[in-house]
């Protein structure tokens, strides 16, 4: 048989798990910081808690699990890999009804979607969640948008826009636009293409959906509304005075606005866009999705208010808002622009094996360097050539090889070899880890 | 409705959190002490990877997961989750030929088993894997016990066994007892019962699996043999002498002795054990699987050699040994025990907000505390009465409270309570950071 991996899954050997390790060791850092602590949640979760609450579209993509028994084998299905890790905080939130609230928590999981995989679409990816359940207030928005900055500051992006915008706001402009109500969800989706097709290209979206060419001509307009951030909101105001839930949109931006500048946000990494929607139907408010300037790799985090989703759920609705730091776009993005620096592996030295005589003594060796706290391999086979023992080091990118030989186990020392510098030199057995820790930084 | 966790799955809220990461750390810091590196693989693989390998029992516990599309609809599946962590490595080890061997990698991710769900025993549960593939030598294997007893040690564990056995001596036994070949399987499935029932139990479950008595009385005669781990073998060493395979796990497993003494390995901390059989069908050489004394909760890791399983997936077999410690159960033993001392959450401070007016400087306050590395959260809503905010610091457990009110505010300072010892005091707000981080620790 030919071994083959499942179809848009990846491998992360060790060489890649440094830096996705460090991205992930930062991201959650800001986390914590922020006074946010970690969650955990199965990666199966029950078919009729996972359906019906992202939109027809994402439902699809869910990898469903055949039940077990006699039922299953007539195809029933019971269990859904997760999709995100929203809809399991909300379950989690809606089953313990004793937390807490706020309930502040951070969760760093992996995502499964059965999309068709494509270059950076994976059908596994680690999402890196973080969500205040049970506060209302913008000022857990305006978080929201902080730590994003923290995050991507934390991996070392500078230029980047987080992009805000806000549900009802776009409910109001479809009021104002008269889109038919039934239309108003797949209007938003055509909207959602702006940045890919341009104003034409949304034109003939609208178009082909069946919206009416005057309401889609008035939504064109309003999409061409930029500028400061408050600028947008002074410009939409005056559209959506008749709209009760566009008025209560603008309100809530305006504050969430206030809260970014007072949170010392800074000004240059968002900016307000009404033509940016996000996919799915869950959000209520305000919605972030933040881009790069380079290179162009999609949203490198999004997310948004959904004051009902618990309530699906739960029966009774706790507002929550929330975001998503895609660590799998960070890390393409760190991998393409080279800005990984990440060694090719976290073990400093190998103790060589001469024979069995020496054995114990390389092994005593090994055990004092790992008592040191210092990442230490042995040779796995005596009577094997030193010149194969520092290959394989050399393969696998280890700097430092520690040779014990019978002179040298006699003599109560080591060689020590910097195999970056090829040099070698005699280190007395009881000064070794001293001397890897202090003079080359093991 | 009425949301429910899948069967068999359990959330890991903040709580139980602290006292699963610092077990996980401190497994992984032992295993990259030895020189091993991290891999991770994908939750799903290929349904035709991973059947076949475990054995029939096995297999029925995998969770497999619908085809997309039409096929699907019909209920055909074309993946499964992973059952385990070594059918994965054995497959990235097939499909990446240009690993430096031997390849020593640790894996700690979770595996899914459709297991009747019972006390103690999950469907999705983390393992912790350590192995070493592309050495044949006793050496990799003594490592697995040494680094199995570091481990153990490291999570505070002192008394536990690790049983040692040989596949190559059960399968002498066998031959020696005259046990019919196609009965190998079930008679090996019988023994490994025989600390749950005994002698007199071992000998129904062999006579009802079909065994010929004169057979099984020779097998029972050889589960009488114990004492220490060399003497166990001078035991066994007369009764294989007619059978190849059985000579070769006695040479083996004396060389396995010899290298866990001369790696210091503690003598008390390992037996060897005639009748310790293990499940999977993969294992080719010594096994192993450890228990604690007390309390009694089923064995606390496992594993062995499997030199042929590389070989099913890329048709040249390459020699491998592993481990797997199992931190559920070691998580249920300090849960059991009271040994964890983890705190009920890592956020230290909790800044409260007066009203919309001094908003800024409770988050200017905030910010200067994460400037500083410390965790610190704020109250997600302005205007609400300081009570209730104390209220829920004291939910969370979060030790300290900062006060920002107008007084304080207008002087420079903030007022900080420790819950824990109803105290409170003024402090300059130049100075908080550094009063919480020397005087309070955090």
């Amino acid at each position: 048989m030919k071994p083959q991996i499942a179809k848009g899954t990846r491998d992360h050997l060790p060489a890649d798990m440094a830096l996705r390790e460090s991205v992930t060791a930062a991201i959650k850092s800001v986390f914590e910081r922020y006074g946010y602590e970690p969650l955990e949640t199965p990666a199966i979760e029950r078919i009729d808690v996972l359906t019906g609450k992202y939109g027809e579209e994402a439902d699809k993509l869910i990898f469903r699990i055949i039940k077990r028994g006699e039922a299953g084998e007539r195809g029933a299905v019971d269990l859904g890999l997760r999709y995100d890790l929203t809809l399991p905080l909300a379950r989690v939130v809606a089953t313990n009804r004793d937390l807490p609230l706020p309930f502040k928590r951070y969760q760093i999981q992996p995502c499964w979607r059965a999309d068709k995989p494509q270059k950076d679409r994976f059908r596994e990816f680690i999402q890196c969640d973080v969500d205040c359940v049970g506060s209302a207030s913008m000022l857990a928005d305006a978080e929201m948008v902080a730590i994003t900055c923290d995050c991507l500051n934390a991996v070392g992006f500078e230029r980047f826009r987080v992009m805000v915008n806000h549900r009802k706001i776009l409910a109001g402009l479809e009021e104002y636009a008269g889109v038919p109500a039934e239309l108003g969800p797949t209007a938003m989706q055509a909207i959602d293409k702006l940045e890919k097709v341009g104003l034409k290209g949304v034109r003939k979206e609208l178009a082909d959906r069946g919206v009416p060419k005057g309401a889609a001509n008035k939504l064109l307009s309003v999409l061409e509304i930029s500028g400061e951030p408050t600028q947008v909101l002074d410009d939409v105001e005056g559209l959506l005075e008749n709209s009760d839930i566009g008025s209560e949109g603008v309100a809530e931006s305006r504050e969430l606005l206030k809260y970014l500048e007072i949170s010392g946000v800074d000004k240059a990494n968002y900016e307000f866009n009404l033509w940016m929607v996000r996919g799915l139907d869950y959000y209520t408010g305000p919605i972030y999705e933040t881009y790069i300037d380079e290179p162009k790799v999609g949203s490198i985090s999004g997310g948004g208010r959904y004051d009902g989703l618990v309530g699906l759920l739960a029966g009774q609705d706790v507002p929550a808002t929330g975001t998503t730091i895609g660590l799998e776009r960070i890390v393409a993005v760190l991998e393409i622009t080279g800005r990984s620096v990440a060694a090719p592996t976290r073990v400093s030295v190998l103790v060589t094996v001469f024979d069995e005589s020496t054995l114990g003594e390389s092994l005593a060796v090994a055990r004092d360097m790992r008592a040191a706290g210092i990442t230490c391999d042995t040779f796995m086979k005596p009577d094997v050539k030193l010149g194969k023992q520092l290959a394989y080091a050399e393969a696998r990118g280890i700097p430092f090889v520690v040779v014990v030989g019978p002179d040298e186990a006699a003599a109560g020392a080591v060689q020590l070899k910097d195999m970056a510098k090829r040099e070698q030199k005699e280190v007395p057995k009881t000064k070794l880890a001293e001397v890897l820790l202090t003079e080359h930084g093991c």
